[in-house]
């Protein structure tokens, strides 16, 4: 078993992510330190960022995640903002941004970092395309999951199916999944770090 | 005259800046450096960072500005983020999402951050109240700037208003004159240093 320190206060991503981990013998530690995010347009860079600072404070390796709902008729928005955007905006509002509009295309990014040392920081990327729905539909997840619709679904909001449902296909979900394939095709390497 | 880099790429705020310090024999000068922002809902927070992490580039004094706009009826958005969300939202958009709301209260606030080292870091902070207007008004100032309708003004937007005008009332002007007083004030001090 492999631990690693994972930075948030967001109970629901532990949940996702350990679910997928456990398959790939690694346990998630979460860590209530405060993460250090940038503001930028790159989930890549916000990851990257985080995990260096984190790494800075515990000298363990450790995980971080940024993630966001990219919505193509709003340039990209809320993007990296998201979880600003839906404390103050709301899911309601989104869809009063969308009013009228026909290309409801959009998608959710996970970029997953994980630090090994300050120079030593590998990214994983999951990706679900999907469409924004005209009403706000289901009681799981969280986020902006209720008007998200993934294209390899079957209508259904993320907010409307099971979390085992929604790891197979959420960006979370695949961001883990790499991080766990590449922790078994190193873990000889890694065993002396971790 | 007392010179201090100023880390911006935004042409207008060198303007609006060096009109106001101009009276207190300060010159300021643009560096194209990279501005590190923090996602982070305090804008002090955000230019007192982003003043340190750029006093380690240049190891000189130097001063960052951080602004937003925060919309009451919005819990605040776009606040720190305003700039990204012009780019993508747009006027119009924000216009779209107080459609029907009667509180239309908001304010521009600026936040300056002088680094004199990376443990010396004075903030300078300037509020201008007003409410977003119905409609796009003015071809002048930058960003929201033909939205808003400062309290304190005679019902024209900022984009309105020459820059004279609007450095009077404006939260850059406010927080760039504090920032002035303060250089005047400990100029003895200073001299040292700068």
């Amino acid at each position: 078993m492999i631990r690693l320190y994972f930075v948030t206060n967001n109970k629901h991503k532990v949940a996702e992510a350990q679910k997928i981990l456990s398959k790939y013998s690694v346990e998630l530690e979460p860590i209530d330190i405060k993460k250090v995010e940038l503001q930028s347009e790159s989930l890549e860079d916000i990851a990257r960022y985080a995990a260096i600072e984190a790494y800075k404070i515990i000298a363990k390796p450790v995980v971080v995640e940024d993630s966001g709902l990219f919505i193509d008729a709003l340039n990209g928005f809320p993007g990296p903002y998201s979880s600003y955007v839906y404390k103050t905006l709301g899911l309601k509002r989104i869809l009063k941004l969308l009013e009228g509009e026909e290309n409801r295309r959009a998608r959710f990014i996970a970029v997953v970092a994980l630090a090994l040392s300050c120079e030593d920081v590998y990214l994983f990327k999951g990706v679900v395309e999907g469409v924004i729905a005209h009403e706000i539909r289901g009681g799981k997840g969280f986020g902006f999951d209720p008007i998200f619709i993934p294209i390899e679904g079957d209508g259904r909001t993320f907010a409307e199916m099971n979390s085992e449902e929604k790891n197979i296909i959420s960006h979370r979900g695949r961001a883990f999944e790499a991080l766990g394939r590449w922790i078994s095709a190193n873990r000889d390497k890694l065993i002396y770090i971790l």
